[in-house]
C-alpha cells in the first residue's frame, strides 16, 4: 500500500461502523457543504439499499447508467406475457409519474396562485359575502365602470369615519399582516425544512449535474415550501414565486417516484425524472410551456442528459400547462399571465426606438450585475454576522420594513405581479387609468415614481433573496425592468409629444396626437434587459418574454435586448446569480461555459500518484487479502485505483470491493491469514502455486484513462460532457495520476472572491 | 511494423506522390462517398497550408480546437499596443463574419422572394405598366374590391378573345414556363455545381458534425443554389426553399471566413462559424429569429460546439431577420410569414377539439413515415435506374407532368405558400372567399378537393425531393398538412353546423350560426402533425410554427399535436427524414440519439491490435527511423497508433510524422540507414550507447485510452459527446484495438436498409 495522507478534515458526527475517523474525503469529490441550521443529513440514507451515496458527494454516472442498463437487459430477457407485462409496467411506471407530476404542479400552481392572491388581498380588506374570496372574485360580474360595493376595505368594514384613523388602520394591518406572514413562513422554514429557504434552483442545478441531496427534495420540504411560499409571496416582501415552483415540482416529483424502486433506486435515472419535473416548475410558473423546456435546456443543462430527457420535459410541460389552464385560476382561460395588447399600432415598431432600447439593454445589464453583486454581500455579509442566528428575527424585521416603506409608494403597494401586469399594458381610454400612470400631464411625476419603485426594489430584493424564507428572483426582476422600461418609455413619449415634428420621429405618423411609441412594451424591454443581466440566460429568457406577454412581433426587439443586456453584464463577471450562488455554497457544479486553460496541461491539476491511496499488487504474487480490506476499511473514499506493480489496472469502487471481500473476511483468521488475492487474470501456471482470488471483476469497466499531457482544457470539456467522476492518468501504462470533479470546479471558482463564503461554517 | 490488411479497395484518382496505392482507408473513418456527377474532388485541397483533411474525411475536433488553443495562447502572449490590436482584430474578423454573414443572407433572402414572386406571376401574365412587376407590386393601391385592371393574363395581353383559345394558351404558358425554370435550374445544376441539388441539410448536419466536403460551400454552388432555387420554386414544382437557404447561408459564410485565415484555416472554427450561418438562414426561411437558433440547437447540434456557439447563432439570426424585416419583401413589415388571426373567437379552444386533432395528429404521424419511405425507395430506384443518368430529362419531365396537373386543380395551382397562407386563414366576410373555401355550402367538395391536393403533392413530394435541382421539404410537408387540417376542419364545422346542439358541441356559445370551430387552425395543427412526422423535430418545430403563425394562445395544441405525431411515427422507424438521407449518403455522422446495446462491449466492435498498422518500437533499442518512414508512406492513414514492446505509447499523425521525418530522412542514405529512434523518452544512460532520435513530441496529447470491458453504449455516447475520431483501447497498459467513428457510425446504421445505397456506386 502506497502513499496516504489525509489531506480534508474529517467531517464530524459522520461516523461508521466500518471506518475509523482516518479518511480523506478529497480523492473522489466528497465536499464538506451545509447550511447554517440544516439537520445534519445521514451519511447512510439508502444503507443496504443498493448504491448508497453519501450525501453531500457526487454519483457516478457511468455506474448508475451501467446499473440501469444492466437492469433493462434483464427485462428484456424476459420471455412471454410475464416479461411483456413487466416491460409495460417499467415504461408505464415512468410516464405515469411524469403525468402525475405534470398535473400535480399545475394543480398545486393554480391553487397556489388563488391562495396568494386572497390572502395579499386580505392585507386590505374582506368580501362583505364571504370571507374566502378574493377581491376579484368578491366584484366579478360587474359591468365595467361599476363600483363595487362588496368589498370592504378594513376601515369600511369596521365603519371608520376619520381619515386619519383610516389610514392609520388599513396601514397598520397591511403592515401587521405582512409580518405575520412573512415570520410564519420563515418560522415553517427554519423549524420544518430548513432546505426550503431561498429559490433552490442552484441546488437542483447541482443536483440535476450528479450532487447528492436527498433531503432537499424531502415530502417536508415539498409541504414547507409550497405554504410558506404563500406566505412570502403574500406578505409584499421583494420575491417571486418562479424558482420555488421548480424546487416544489421537484420534490413532488422524488415523492411519486417513490412509488417505483426502479426509478428511486436508480440515481442516474432519478435525476432524468427531475429534469422533467422542473421544467413542468417553469412552464407552471410563467405559464409558458416552451419556455420551460427552453429554460430546462439552458440553465438546468438538461439535454446532457440526452434528447429523451428533453422530451420527457416537453411532455411535462404540456401536461402540466394542461392542467393549469384547466383549473384556469385567474379565470382568463389564458396561460399567459401579462398580456401586451397588440394593436395594429403597436405592431410596428421604428428604428428610432433602438436608441431608448438599447439604453435600457446597457442599464439592465449594468443593474443586473449590480444586483448579483450586492446579493452576494449581503449573503456573505449575513452569514459572518449575527443574523445568521437570528433568521426569523430578520425575516420579521424586514418584512416590516418592507412594508413600512411599501405602503407609501403606490407602486410598491401593490403585488409584483399586478405592478408588472400594470406596466407592461398600454394605456387605453376604456380600461381607466391604472393610478395616474397614464396621466400625460404628469409625465415627470411617474418616471420619478417609477425610478424611484425600481432603486427601492433592487435594494430590497438583494436583501430578500437568501433569507431564511422561500424567495425567487425572477419577479422582482422583472418588477425592476419594468419600471424602469416604463419609464424610460414615458421620456420617450413625451419628447415624441413635445416635439412631433423633429427629425427623429419622422417615420411616427403625422396626424397630431397619433400614438407612435407604446411605453408598455419600453417596460417589456425593460424586464428583458433585466432578467438578461441577472440570470444571463438567452434563448430561453427570449421565449419566456414573449410566452408571458404575446408580444410576437417584437420578439427581435426582445433578443436584441437580451443580447446587450448579457454582453454588457458579462463585461463585469461572467456569472449569473444561479452560478454565484452556487460557487457561494460551493456545490460540485461544472458550469457549461467554455474554459480557457493557458498551457496548463493535466499534470498541473492532478494529484500525482505518490499522494493517491492504490491498491497495489505485485507483478508476480498478487497482493494480501487483508491489506485489501484494511485499505477498504480505513478510507471512505469512493474508490481506489488498483495497480499491478506501476501498471494502471483499473479502478475498483469500495462498494464493489466491500461485496467482494465480505464473504473472503468472515472466514477464521487463520485461514485468511496470507491468502492472495489479484485484480489481473492469469495464466493457469501461475496461479496454481498458491491460491490467488481473483477479483477482476470487481474492476470498473468504464474507466477512462489519458496522458497527462493532455491540456487542461480538454479535461474540463470532457468533464463537462461526460459528467465523470474521476479520470486517472497514465504513460506507458504506468499511473501517474487522478483528476476528479472537485478539481475541475475548483478551476472554475477559485478566482471568484465569494466562492464557498456560505458553505464552510456549519459543518 | 506489424500487421497490415489493407480491408478497403484504394480510392481510385486519389493518388499522390507520397504514397503509393496500396492504402487502407477505414483505420481512421475515410469513408467512400460521393455523388453521382459530382467532380472529383482534390484529394488535397489545402495542400501547404496546415492541417490537411482530405475531402470525405472526418476532422479530429481535438486536434483542431489544440491548434487554435494554441494560435490563442500566441496571440495573449503578444505584448503592447501591437498585441492588443492584434486581438481586437481576431475577435473581431469572427463577429464582422458572424454579421457580415447575417446581412447577406438576410438580403439574399428577400431578394430570392421577390424573384421568386415575380417568376412565378410570370407565368399567369404580366404588369401592363412594368415588365418587372409582380402581379401583387402591380395591384398595389387599390382600394378593397376594386378590380386590377394593371395586371394582364396573357390573353388578355395578346387580346384573345375565344375562352377555349385563352384557356389553352394560358396553360400552355404555365406549363411551359414550369419547363423552362425547371429545366434550366437542373441544368445549372448539373453542368455548374452538381452539389447544389437538394435541401443540402443532410450534408450539412454531416460537415458539423466534422466531416470533410469542402466543395459543397463553394462559391460557385453558393451562386448556383441561390439561383436554381428560385427557378426551381418558380416552376411550381412541389419543394420549398427553406433547407437551400440553410445551405446557402453556409456557403455565404465560408466565402467571407475566407478573408480571415485564422478561421479558414481552423476547421473546428470553421464549422462553430458554419452552425452560426446555419441558424441564420432558417432564420430567414421561415422569418422566425428564434425556430432558427432552436433549429440549429436541436437538428443541427450545434449545441455540443458549446454555448458560444449557440449564442453566435442567435446574434447573427437577430442580424439576418432584423436585415429581412428591413428589406421587408412582402410589403408588411413583419417577419410573419403565414399570419393566423387570432380574434376574440379563436384564441379560445375547446376541449372537445382535441379528438380532431388527435386524429390529425396520428394521420400526420402515419403520413410522414409514408412519405419518408416512398422517398427514400424512390431515390434508390432512382439510383439503380437510367434515370440516374438523365436527370435534366427527369427534372423536365417531372415538372411537365405537375404543371399539367396541378394547372386543373385550383389549390395546386397557385404557389404553396399562397396556398398555406389562405388554409391557415380564417374565413371573413371582409376579406373575400378564396377560391370557395368559405362557401358553407360547398364543405363536402372543398374536402374532397383538399384531400386531392394533399395526396397528389404528397406523391409529387415525394418523387421530387432528391432530383437533381435545389428542393427542400418543409414547405410541401406544411402544405399538405394544412390541406388535411383544413379538411378535417371544414368536416368539424359542418358537423357543428349541421348538429349546434349535439352533446359534444355543449362547450359552443349557444347562439345560432354563432363561430365555434376555426378551421384555420385545424390546418396549422394538421401543418405541425405532418412535419412532426416527416422531420422528427420537438421543440425547435413548435416554435418556427408559432413564430411563423403567430398563434401564441394555440401552443398547447401546436405541442401536443407534434408530440403525438412523433410518437406516430417513431412507430414506424425512429429516424426522420434527414437522417435517413445521410444514411442513404453514408456520411459520417453519428445521430444524437441514444443507443442501446444488447451487452455487448467495446471488445465485440474495435479492430484488434493484431489488424491495426502500428509503429512498434523495441523496449530497448527503440525502432529504425527507415521503417517508420516506409509505414508513414506506404498507408495513407490518418494515424497510428505507437506501442513500446506490447504497451501502448500514444497515438501519432501521419502529418506529424512526416513533418517530423523528412528533415531526418533528406540525409544521405548511407548515414540515416541504421538509425535509430523512439517515442520514449529514455533515461541517458541508454541512449548514449546509439544515438537514439526523439519523436515523443510527435504523439498527440489528447488521446483516450479505455478497457475493452467498457459498455458499448457508453463508447457511442462518449463519441456523441466528444465528437471524437477514435479511441484506442488497453489492458494493463497493452493495446488491445482502437474504434473509430466509422465503426460507431455503423451501428446506427447497419439496421436500415438502405444504408449506403445513395453512394457506393459512383466513386
Amino acid at each position: 500500500m502506497r502513499g496516504s495522507r489525509p489531506r480534508v478534515k474529517p467531517l464530524d458526527g459522520h461516523g461508521h461502523a466500518h471506518n475509523p475517523s482516518d479518511y480523506d474525503a478529497e480523492q473522489e469529490g466528497l465536499l464538506a457543504n451545509g447550511y447554517s441550521t440544516g439537520p445534519i443529513p445521514s451519511p447512510f440514507p439508502q444503507k443496504g439499499k443498493g448504491p448508497a451515496y453519501e450525501e453531500g458527494g457526487v454519483i457516478d454516472w457511468q455506474r448508475e447508467e451501467a446499473a440501469e442498463r444492466e437492469r433493462k437487459r434483464i427485462l428484456a430477457s424476459h420471455r412471454g406475457f410475464r416479461g411483456l407485462t413487466a416491460r409495460l409496467a417499467d415504461t408505464g411506471s415512468m410516464w405515469l409519474v411524469i403525468i402525475l407530476t405534470g398535473l400535480g404542479i399545475g394543480t398545486a400552481g393554480a391553487w397556489l396562485d388563488v391562495l396568494v392572491r386572497w390572502l395579499g388581498d386580505l392585507r386590505d380588506g374582506r368580501c362583505a359575502y364571504g370571507f374566502f374570496y378574493n377581491q376579484v372574485m368578491c366584484c366579478s360580474g360587474l359591468d365595467p365602470g361599476e363600483l363595487c360595493y362588496e368589498w370592504q376595505t378594513w376601515s369600511e368594514y369596521l365603519n371608520i369615519r376619520w381619515i386619519l384613523v383610516q389610514s392609520l388602520l388599513q396601514s397598520s394591518v397591511y403592515i401587521l399582516l405582512a409580518v405575520v406572514f412573512a415570520g410564519s413562513a420563515a418560522a415553517l422554514v427554519k423549524f420544518y425544512a430548513p432546505y426550503a429557504f431561498h429559490t433552490g434552483i442552484p441546488e437542483i442545478k447541482a443536483i440535476l449535474s450528479g450532487y447528492v441531496l436527498d433531503s432537499f427534495l424531502s415530502p417536508w420540504t415539498l409541504l414547507i415550501k409550497a405554504l410558506g411560499l404563500a406566505l412570502a409571496v403574500a406578505s409584499g416582501l421583494s420575491l417571486g414565486k418562479e424558482g420555488p415552483l421548480v424546487h416544489v415540482s421537484c420534490c413532488l416529483a422524488l415523492l411519486l417516484s417513490k412509488m417505483f424502486k426502479q426509478i428511486h433506486r436508480n440515481e442516474a435515472r432519478k435525476r432524468k425524472m427531475l429534469g422533467a419535473a422542473a421544467v413542468a416548475g417553469v412552464s407552471v410558473a410563467f405559464g409558458s410551456p416552451l419556455g420551460g423546456v427552453l429554460f430546462g435546456l439552458e440553465e438546468l443543462d438538461t439535454f446532457t442528459g440526452g434528447t429523451d430527457v428533453m422530451w420527457r420535459g416537453f411532455v411535462t410541460s404540456v401536461i402540466a400547462a394542461m392542467a393549469l389552464q384547466y383549473i384556469d385560476p385567474f379565470g382568463t382561460s389564458k396561460l399567459v399571465l401579462f398580456q401586451v395588447q397588440i394593436t395594429d399600432e403597436t405592431t410596428v415598431w421604428r428604428a428610432f426606438e433602438l436608441i431608448p432600447w438599447l439604453f435600457l439593454s446597457v442599464l439592465g445589464g449594468f443593474l443586473g450585475s449590480l444586483l448579483i453583486k450586492l446579493n452576494a454581500r449581503i449573503a456573505v455579509y449575513r452569514r459572518n454576522s449575527m443574523l445568521n442566528d437570528w433568521p426569523t428575527i430578520e425575516v420579521v424585521s424586514v418584512s416590516a420594513i418592507t412594508a413600512a416603506v411599501c405602503y407609501l409608494v403606490v407602486f410598491l403597494r401593490v403585488q409584483s405581479s399586478e405592478l408588472v401586469a400594470n406596466l407592461f399594458m398600454e394605456c387605453d381610454p376604456i380600461r381607466g387609468d391604472w393610478h395616474g400612470l397614464c396621466n400625460a400631464t404628469a409625465i415627470w411625476a411617474n418616471v420619478f415614481l417609477l425610478i424611484l419603485t425600481a432603486g427601492t426594489k433592487l435594494v430590497f430584493t438583494a436583501w430578500t433573496f437568501g433569507m431564511m424564507i422561500p424567495a425567487g428572483i425572477f419577479l422582482p426582476t422583472i418588477a425592476i425592468g419594468a419600471c424602469l422600461g416604463r419609464a424610460v418609455g414615458l421620456i420617450t413619449q413625451g419628447l415624441h409629444r413635445a416635439y412631433p415634428h423633429a427629425w427623429i420621429f419622422w417615420s411616427c405618423p403625422p396626424e397630431p396626437n397619433a400614438r407612435c411609441i407604446s411605453p408598455g412594451f419600453y417596460a417589456v424591454i425593460g424586464a428583458s434587459a433585466m432578467l438578461g443581466g441577472v440570470t444571463r440566460m438567452t434563448v430561453s429568457l427570449v421565449v419566456i418574454l414573449f410566452e408571458l406577454t404575446g408580444a410576437l412581433s417584437h420578439v427581435l426587439p426582445i433578443m436584441i435586448s437580451v443580447m446587450v443586456s448579457k454582453w454588457v453584464g458579462d463585461y463585469f463577471g461572467k456569472e449569473g446569480i444561479y452560478s454565484i450562488w452556487i460557487a457561494m455554497r460551493a456545490y460540485p457544479w461544472l458550469p457549461p461555459s467554455e474554459f480557457r486553460d493557458k498551457g496548463e496541461t493535466a499534470a498541473d491539476v492532478m494529484k500525482p500518484a505518490a499522494d493517491l491511496v492504490v491498491i497495489a499488487e505485485d507483478t508476480e504474487g498478487g497482493c494480501e487479502l487483508e491489506d485489501v480490506d484494511r485499505v477498504v476499511r480505513m478510507y471512505r473514499f469512493h474508490g481506489f485505483p488498483v495497480v499491478c506493480g506501476e501498471t494502471l489496472v483499473g479502478y475498483a469502487t469500495r462498494e464493489n470491493l466491500r461485496a467482494a471481500l465480505d464473504p473472503l473476511v468472515l472466514e477464521d483468521v487463520a485461514s485468511r491469514r496470507g491468502r492472495k488475492c489479484t485484480f489481473v487474470p492469469r495464466p493457469v501456471e501461475l496461479e496454481s502455486e498458491s491460491e490467488l482470488v481473483d477479483l477482476s471483476d470487481v474492476l470498473e469497466d468504464a474507466v477512462l484513462q489519458m496522458r497527462p499531457e493532455m491540456p487542461l482544457e480538454l479535461i474540463v470539456s470532457t468533464f463537462q460532457k461526460l459528467n465523470l467522476r474521476h479520470i486517472l492518468f497514465s504513460r506507458e501504462g504506468i499511473l501517474c495520476g487522478m483528476v476528479t470533479k472537485t478539481d475541475v470546479v475548483r478551476l472554475f471558482t477559485a478566482k471568484f472572491p465569494y466562492t464557498s463564503a456560505l458553505s464552510s461554517k456549519s459543518l
